[in-house]
């Protein structure tokens, strides 16, 4: 399938990969060449980008692009990736989170804050991976099957770039989400199915047709390293450091794994000291097949029928489920989940304490956090990250019961001063 | 009114208002001391900060923090500043635009994006420097009357700092609105009326009751400061060069004039050359007093009301409206309005060009330097930059009916195929 997907140009352009050499299975440690591959040709098992780093120091960096090309030296992106149109997304804010922390029981807390990114979600710094490998696989349609952020930040970034996008989506996606995908593209087509019908056959067209990048289909290798960056930029932004533990959402479970990966190859740069750090996946109770697994102390994962209001963190079947259960237990972690009441009250917590309004994966993610202090799962006393990967305004409807108006007054200050509000 | 509305502390600490050196009417020049007040005591014109500023270097910028205290020497803040919990606004990027400038004829045209801020609109630099000044005047409520954007900024920046906020809004605002600012704070107020009736009982509130500071009432002159980092970032992101055309949407007009004295500032301090810059006003035609008092060539505006989808914009009785006319006047630009189907396209064009969802007041300007272009008041030869104020998001309903699916489809290959979509 892979080699009809997107079509391999017979001569790739010198270093359009930066400093990666080779796709190298997860599974059987294969290796064959860069390209629009991502089954192992031997045992199908998933691939990943293998490098062969040069010598990086944190003044290169810190002189860079304030985005997550100022860290392109470490992703399978050409050395003139500014140059070509993209979001510029990343390098957003991690935030001291004295007030939370407080309200947690936890001394020393920040909130690593994705929601400020171009598209309002982490899915931008794994789209501007992907859009490289296109552009450099010369694809001729830029694609993806979502229902959500990814939908948004592709569509996004294929405009800026100039490049045709199409966006597939359930047809019964509710119309405000349509229109934030629409918005950036004329070609947002609606599919009588649901989410995994989309899925598949945004799989047989990725299969049948040349010249289409499916960003988390056939270039899943080159979109996956994006999320690195969120690594990168928590340990530059603590100043060069790595955190004692952090609290990272688990969807396809890819974002941990490569968070770890970036603290790893950071380690091994020599750019932070090497310390022990324990990674937590957090899921919603109603989609939670790696908490399952993690707290049966299993080492496979057990497919679910996701029933969550966390819709970006809804897959049944994570295709890294296993490799977040490895590094959670490496770190000595932990994989924890919580209610949609819980999330829907962590996402009013984060509002009411840091004024950051997160979606219900992020609400996800903090309400896991305030659970793992409950449990003595995690460390009070040690710095901790939480990653809030996405924007509150894309899953209002979650939390518009929740919240209101606490008082209608007549307009008058005597009706002010009757209503008593403060 | 200004005495009772937040109790002047018996000792402002030094450098409170950092160097700030009185509150000076922008009418006849009557010079007070810095405190909690925004009319002139002699002849009721509006008050602004007055500075003795020190010497500034590009590098102290530059090393500075990547937000809106990196200006701080030419705020009204102290230098501890950053130590103070708040949202860390600014420094939004400032995209290259060419292809919006290739579909509009203009060859060096910029976006700057303040979409991205904490709460997605530039509201959140204003809000910050009246943050800080609530916190010196020893305020105990922080408060604003809004409909939007203003409202989710004082809101989240409240819950950060920990100070008791208080949001009045019509209790006729849409309900995913109401949810937008309900989400930080517990003390959201409906109020029976429209948006004037909330403003004036805010204003009501702010002469009646001690320790409130009002955003946008007693304590304005600081609040609009923070409106002049727009010009900083813009000339420092530029490489310490002012640009030759600027596009400024225009409510109230405060933003244009700061933009402006930003400018001004930066070439009096020797942070850029002195050159010839040409600022143009944006409005919508349903709320356009200051556009048609430029057109008849008048100094004084005629109060509308407003009928516009750009209900950010939609201040009929602009505060500064004179002075926008003033500083258009002065630099060689001109007001311009645009209908609200060209606001809706604006919308659209910019999304699609430049992956970049904007809400109505930010078509609004885009829809104006179009209509610029086609009407030959601007110069398509010289670098141009257009301000985008917030994040479509906020307004979807605005264009809800404007964009959607292409096509709804069978979720099969055959189907795909036969669909002809690209």
């Amino acid at each position: 399938m892979s080699a009809a997907t997107v079509e391999a140009k017979k001569t790739l352009r010198d270093g359009a990969f930066g400093h990666a050499t080779a796709l190298s299975c997860r599974e059987c440690g294969h290796q064959i060449e860069l390209g629009p591959h991502y089954a192992c040709p031997e045992c199908f098992g998933p691939l990943e980008i293998a490098y062969d780093f040069p010598e990086v120091t944190k003044a290169e960096i810190e002189a860079g692009p304030r985005n997550i090309w100022r860290y392109k030296a470490l992703l399978p992106v050409p050395s003139d990736i500014e140059q070509s149109p993209n979001m510029e997304p990343g390098f957003t804010r991690l935030l001291k989170a004295n007030n939370l922390g407080r309200e947690l029981g936890i001394d020393n807390l920040w909130v690593k804050d994705d929601s400020t990114n171009p598209t309002n979600s982490f899915k931008d710094r794994v789209v501007a991976c992907a859009l490289s490998a296109a552009r450099e696989l010369d694809a001729k349609v830029f694609a993806c099957p979502s229902t959500g952020n990814l939908a948004n930040a592709v569509a996004a970034a294929g405009a800026r770039a100039g490049i045709k996008t199409v966006v597939f989506i359930p047809s019964n996606l509710e119309q405000p989400k349509q229109v934030n995908s629409a918005i950036y593209t004329e070609n947002l087509i609606a599919v009588e199915g649901n989410y995994d019908d989309v899925n598949k056959l945004a799989s047989e067209i990725a299969g049948e047709e040349d010249g289409w990048a499916f960003v988390n289909v056939n270039v899943r290798p080159y979109y996956a390293e994006g999320s690195k960056t969120l690594g990168y930029e928590i340990a530059e932004q603590l100043g060069w450091r790595l955190p004692d533990q952090i609290v990272i959402p688990v969807a396809s479970g890819s974002q941990l794994t490569k968070v770890d990966k970036a603290f790893q190859e950071l380690i091994k740069l020599g750019l932070v000291e090497d310390k022990p750090y324990r990674v937590f996946g957090a899921q919603a109770e109603g989609c939670s097949p790696v908490s399952a697994a993690f707290k049966a102390g299993v080492d496979a994962i057990r497919p679910v029928k996701p029933d969550t209001i966390a819709k970006s963190l809804a897959i049944g079947n994570p295709a890294d489920g296993i490799y977040v259960l490895d590094v959670c237990n490496r770190t000595g972690g932990a994989v924890e989940d919580v209610t949609d009441d819980q999330v829907r009250d962590a996402i009013v917590l984060l509002a009411r304490t840091e004024g950051v309004f997160t979606e219900t994966a992020g609400g996800t993610t903090v309400g896991v956090l305030k659970k793992l202090v409950e449990t003595g799962q995690l460390d009070t006393s040690l710095e901790t990250v939480v990653i809030n990967t996405g924007h509150g305004l894309k899953t209002l409807d979650a939390i518009s019961d929740r919240v209101g108006a606490r008082a209608t007054i007549a307009p008058s200050y005597d009706a002010f001063v009757a209503a008593k509000i403060i």
